[in-house]
């Protein structure tokens, strides 16, 4: 280790500079582990397959074997750079300009895991060792990836060494422009659905011994578009669908197709859960359906039901620290995409906090130095006192 | 020559045995011009090319330069065999079962050209040549594949020399179950439309971010599909417009795509016009946007507008021999698909009648002989009618 790793800054550059792209370790893993041991941490290496998916690394490690059990959550795995040559500096040299760290990953998410990292290692010097409870680290190296050999499968390992966690941070950069900006307390819950509308094929010149299934997929996508699933509630959006791919088996104009299929995709918030949202899918598309004669079939795919962090300890504690640190007020927030938390809620209150989400994704992801540090402070003010109080 | 050409059912055989699987000559066209030359025709081989479509070879075979000029417009190309092992026969044999020739081209229409070859050739050996006016053969090899190096062609070329045919005869296969079924004496037009609904990319979780162009699209193809152009006319059908294909460029659910496309086609009856069918169109489309706040793109393609041969020399003279030969009254009708009377229609009034076209772009293509006989006849006194009356 050529670098003391209390400090945010340097871990997060020697970080970047592990070639981590999805689903590869990239040296990220052993890093941290390297880190981590030292400081009394038992790691265990979790690789997992699955067919038709890559084989990912995963680290789990732990200090502690009492409760409160504290787990911070996050991965090491990164987007591809991109077009390289459009970076200020490349991608994986983890390089400081004006104040600034470039690098894949350095937001989403090796900054953050290097700030929980640099700050636990922190209390846990001062402290020698934790005063009560436990902390882990669940790092996947599957986050950007299919998901898959990551979160999912290192809870079931867990679950099946009985390791009960009671609190979970997620490192995602959930602010938008500011640091302090919002703490994330729950998602939206995501479902795809695919309606396939069956008609009989034909030449579009005798349309009377063909059944043109497309104006009857096209009522139904008008019926499902323009419904109204609800006007939101206190901690959420109203809920969305979206009609994203439509498609027949054929490209010839001349050719009524067979079938005529639609995706969809909704984001719906607390009012629902994925087997009432379901429902309601059913419901409105038999409706549709026989208001035009279609014979159809429906089927749900994807993962991520709705959840909400209630106020207690853990969003509080955290709140607290950001509002310290930062001298502004957080919102808590449920809106966004998908994150590992949607697996994560099933086995305790999870909240997501981490960096500015500005670039990540982007030719040139970066953090500034101050924001780094100030989330170290954040997330270091956090663990004391939740220890303290958790 | 090893058949008598005034037999139809040794000259259909000996066409059959021509490969000229589409854009392939086979043979075919040279059997053809060595008939019609030692019969006075004088012969013209026509090949045309165009980029990124496949040379052509074309024959136009005329016999005298006076008016009425007549013409019988075919083509010897066929579609290929499909599954050979499943032919009674050899798909090129030509031979004879039960009193049906077999073959790829049987009915469509080697069998129809060579019955008006044998029945101009015994008509012009009983006259020594024609009494009057002229008589042509306009022969492609490209009406099974693109159109667009054959009889569109040998149009512009007839044009150029300043031929005038005074009227033709298409010996497309008519009849649906029985021969003198019916006359074809006009086509619906057919044109395709394709509409672009232009919106905003983004992803599924941020579509207050983005512009869905899926929904404003649906409910312009649920306006088009349920909008009645007309109810019909004396001669055709109602026009019918048919939305064949959708599409989107993007196939994953959480994506909303940029654009989404939608292909149209319509088939229109003697109320319209391609520029009157384009307006209503243009003018129901730009509601339907209007209604949902959609940006679009419209554009038309496709050749073949409208036409009815209507009452006159051409078509009684037709109709006359069928029912003397068949005993039966044709159906004057307007029904179908395109042929190339789409183009012939702009120099002269041009209708079609040929043998039944029940096993045509079949396993198993075939005519009986009777109806080959048959179909000789009423082409022989077609043209006998038509030289005394025409």
């Amino acid at each position: 280790m050529t670098f003391d790793p209390t400090d945010s800054v340097a871990l997060t550059q020697a970080l970047i500079r592990c070639e981590s792209v999805t689903p590869h370790e990239g040296g990220a893993l052993t890093l941290l582990q390297n880190v981590l041991e030292p400081a009394g941490f038992t790691c265990h290496r979790l690789v997992f397959s699955e067919p038709g998916t890559p084989d990912v690394d995963n680290l789990y490690a732990r200090l502690g074997t009492g409760r409160p059990h504290l787990s911070f959550a996050g991965h090491t795995d990164v987007v591809p750079a991109g077009n390289e040559s459009a970076w200020t500096v490349p991608p994986f040299s983890g390089d400081i300009r004006d104040g600034k760290i470039y690098g894949r990953g350095a937001v989403d998410m090796k900054g953050c895991v290097a700030a929980f990292v640099s700050a636990a290692l922190k209390y846990i010097r001062h402290y020698s060792g934790l005063p009560r409870g436990s902390l882990s680290f669940l790092i996947t190296g599957d986050e950007e990836g299919p998901s898959i050999n990551g979160t999912m499968k290192i809870l079931d390992w867990l679950k099946s060494r009985d390791e009960v966690v009671d609190a979970c941070i997620v490192g995602e950069p959930s602010n938008p422009e500011a640091l302090g900006d919002e703490i994330r307390i729950g998602r939206r819950g995501s479902v795809n659905a695919e309606i396939i509308v069956h008609g009989k094929q034909g030449h579009s010149a005798y349309p009377q011994i063909a059944d043109n299934p497309v104006p009857k997929l096209a009522r139904i996508i008008d019926r499902l578009a323009t419904a109204k699933l609800d006007d939101g509630t206190p901690d959420f959006q109203p809920s969305n669908l979206q009609v994203t791919v439509i498609s027949v088996p054929n490209t010839a104009t001349n050719v009524i197709p067979g079938k005529a299929v639609a995706k969809i995709n909704i984001r719906y918030n607390d009012l629902w859960r994925r087997p009432t949202i379901e429902a309601w899918v059913r419901d409105k598309l038999a409706h549709a359906a026989a208001e035009v004669g279609a014979k159809y079939d429906l089927s749900f795919s994807g993962t991520g039901d709705v959840f909400l962090t209630k106020p207690g300890p853990l969003v509080s504690t955290l709140k607290d620290a950001v509002q310290f640190v930062t001298g502004r007020v957080p919102k808590l927030t449920t809106s966004g995409g998908t994150s590992d938390a949607r697996f994560i809620k099933d086995i305790c209150p999870v909240v997501e906090f981490g960096l500015v989400n500005a670039t990540i994704h982007q030719v040139d992801e970066h953090t500034s130095i101050a924001d780094l540090e100030k989330l170290t402070d954040i997330y270091g003010r956090f663990i004391s006192n939740y220890f303290r109080t958790g």
